[in-house]
């Protein structure tokens, strides 16, 4: 067994010089961005870790081989981070990591800074104290997993050999929930794209042109009201083509999982849930694709007609599901929406992913939970599915031939993408633990890999 | 009659200094609004001009009196402006006013600093020329008339003595169009209000709550749907009470005014327009209480259930209609209006106007419309409305108990409260002979006021 300090102190101060960097793919520069990946590499310094170009932000890579009998691992997670949103929202400032009672607060201590930490903690430790991994580990770190992971397919493809593997474990892909362990048997695809409503030349006077023109936020809302029915389905022809429906089996299954829609109320706040009709609320977190409207901007508080109004959406998808034809879906549906006066174009965003699933009985499961059973030995480790979207995991099949073992300490709760984000400090120790269990079970013993 | 240089160099260089005040009621600081009115106060000086507080931005009043016997008018403008809006969608800086062949452009220029410019400039003809007005003149400019004149009434009240005249006319509310002339015998009232709808207590991610709980733009595009009927009759039970129906000779009236859809159309860049069934542009535009969503915003483009969504709307009020009562209205509606898991609240602005009238053979219209038949006389001077709102009008009608002119030589057509805000040049030449003359004939002759 590897020593850890099981004193805080001793290591989030480190952690906090990963999340002062403000690695926010969508619009930090390219400097800050590579100052991020930079520390990455020097964390894994005793591993030669390096800082590898590609056509947008830069990944850190690291080859650090035991013996070339041992199984080979992949550890992927991600540097970047997502965009604050409203600063006025956060308690403290995102940047500047905080220790809050029994909790850590900043952009990214949670997805994914925290959970890569862990990781490369768990690595240095192997090194001053063994001196060398227990089996062959190979690192992949991206700076572009919160924008869809856009030259990540192109990494790996021109790089195959260099990774090859005999499995994939992601240090991201929260965990459901805080209250037991639990392992992820899929994780949904995603399609996000932007629907603009154009109206006239420019933004007119609401009384000099009232009556007589059409609104293009009247239209888009028009427009968005279409894209459900009533009974909270996604009402685009074609968005449910090759969904499974939910087996009587699965229901039995889910309907087992310890679940208090009143706690789950409670923690958002809100006096209802909502979504399709006659599922459950598991069921359709798990089971079922959604379509959402993340964002609508357009005119202000002024009184005019504006002449421009959008709309941002995103669907996560189930198996099944082909993202090339639920964009097609969609598509043709807002093309074939029509308000008179008005024009809607649509705009895809690249990087489209697929929903994933790694089957119960694979090695990597059965290792995990092993490892997870030593950890949490009071708590049955649940298995279940990742509603969020690892754009990486059927890339990895499909070029690396391996599959995706999500084994993140974060947990769902943590205001993911959101302000205040945060994560738990007891997790980290907890992490460190169950990465060196897991690891030393795939190199030997029943849950070997290969 | 007064000399006037007819080269615009003689003049713009001055509107330039008052343009260059970025005067924007609703966020400029106390010095800039100050600022603007005392620039005003400056070119008025030989009347006697100052600068008078309120509980919100300043007022400039001067009283410049001729002849105990002569009649009395008060003139009536403002000196500040609406936000510039997105200056990415400015041509030229928006407070840096500039000529570009036959109009200016600039943040203002048309609404109202080039209109209350020239009245300015007559005045000081006036004073220069001939030593004293035509008749007594006081002047009233208000600071937030584009805030919807939240503190006019205070002030009017309690200067209601002070006030006292025969007639006002308003150097603020463009005529129709730069073909002919035109004078208004009508301005719609406003009320102007937000919808927040607000879900769960946090932004959510999409994927790892998707499907569970509503999302507010998705509740709040539902209910801002609902307030239209398809036929694009305002939806909202109760909104138009008080609104007499379209009488036949009235129809037969509009339908005599030329009018080219096709232009309105090309102009806009619209390729169908678009309101009420079964009407008219004009009567649509003139004779109908509109309902229109001004700005919405919520979330973004990055993957999250937002937890809050806002929409802007304001309303445009025919004669007959309360406001009261449409607000009243709208906030049933809203009341009504359910979405699981989400809570809707409505705040209503401050300064809501009822619409405004003037008959057509008060002596005003009377001496106005000979006035514009001088200054255009191959021209036919139309009888139109404004479609716009100028709060002041019921104000001075119910407390000085006088009827409001509009003689404005802003045209609807200049981008007021748009970007690329700009008024004709040669307007300014028309408008101040105009204005030379209404004065002369309300204080002597045929069309003498009192």
């Amino acid at each position: 067994m590897l020593s850890f300090s099981d004193q805080p102190e001793a290591f989030l101060p480190t952690l906090a010089e990963f999340v002062a960097i403000p690695s926010v793919s969508r619009d930090a520069s390219e400097e800050v961005m590579l100052r991020a990946a930079t520390w990455l590499r020097d964390r894994l310094d005793f591993a030669g870790a390096r800082v590898e170009t590609t056509a947008g932000h830069p990944v850190v890579r690291a080859d650090w081989m035991s013996d070339s009998d041992a199984p080979t691992i992949l550890v992927y997670g991600h540097y970047d981070v997502q965009p604050t949103g409203d600063l006025a929202e956060w308690r403290t400032s995102p940047f500047d990591m905080v220790i809050d009672g029994e909790v850590v607060r900043g952009r990214g201590v949670t997805d994914d800074k925290g959970p890569v930490f862990i990781v490369t903690e768990v690595a240095r430790a192997f090194f001053e104290q063994e001196g060398f991994p227990p089996l062959n580990i190979k690192f992949l770190f991206e700076g572009e997993e919160e924008i869809g992971s856009p030259h990540l397919a192109e990494y790996v493809q021109s790089h195959a050999d260099d990774l090859a593997c005999d499995l994939v474990i992601s240090a991201d892909g929260a965990m459901w929930r805080a209250s037991e362990p639990s392992l992820s048997l899929m994780s949904k695809g995603l399609v996000s794209l932007s629907i603009e409503a154009s109206g006239a030349n420019r933004d007119l006077h609401s009384g000099r042109f009232g009556g007589t023109v059409a609104n293009p936020l009247h239209g888009l809302a028009e427009l968005l009201n279409t894209l459900h029915s009533p009974s909270g389905l996604v009402n685009v022809p074609g968005f449910y083509d090759g969904v499974t429906p939910l087996s009587e089996e699965r229901r039995r299954e889910l309907a087992s999982v310890e679940f208090s829609e009143q706690e789950y109320r409670e923690d958002l706040g809100v006096e209802e849930l909502y979504g399709e009709d006659g599922l459950s609320t598991l069921e359709r977190l798990w089971e079922r694709p959604t379509l959402e409207i993340n964002g609508v901007e357009g005119g202000g508080k002024y009184t005019v007609i504006p002449h421009l109004a959008r709309a941002h959406l995103s669907a996560r998808l189930v198996p099944g599901q082909d993202p090339a034809r639920v964009i097609e879906a969609i598509v043709t549906c807002v093309g074939d929406f029509t308000f008179p006066g008005l024009a809607f174009t649509v705009t895809v965003d690249p990087g489209s992913v697929a929903a994933y699933t790694i089957p119960v009985d694979h090695p990597a499961i059965r290792a995990a939970h092993s490892a997870l059973s030593q950890v949490y030995p009071d708590q049955t480790t649940l298995m279940t599915c990742i509603a969020g979207t690892l754009p990486a995991t059927t890339l990895f099949e499909s070029v690396l031939g391996a599959k995706t073992l999500f084994f993140s300490f974060s947990t769902a709760d943590e205001y993911l993408h959101a302000p205040n984000e945060f994560m738990r400090i007891r997790r980290f120790g907890e992490g460190l633990r169950a990465w060196e269990i897991l690891w030393r079970s795939l190199a030997d013993g029943p849950h070997r890999l290969t």
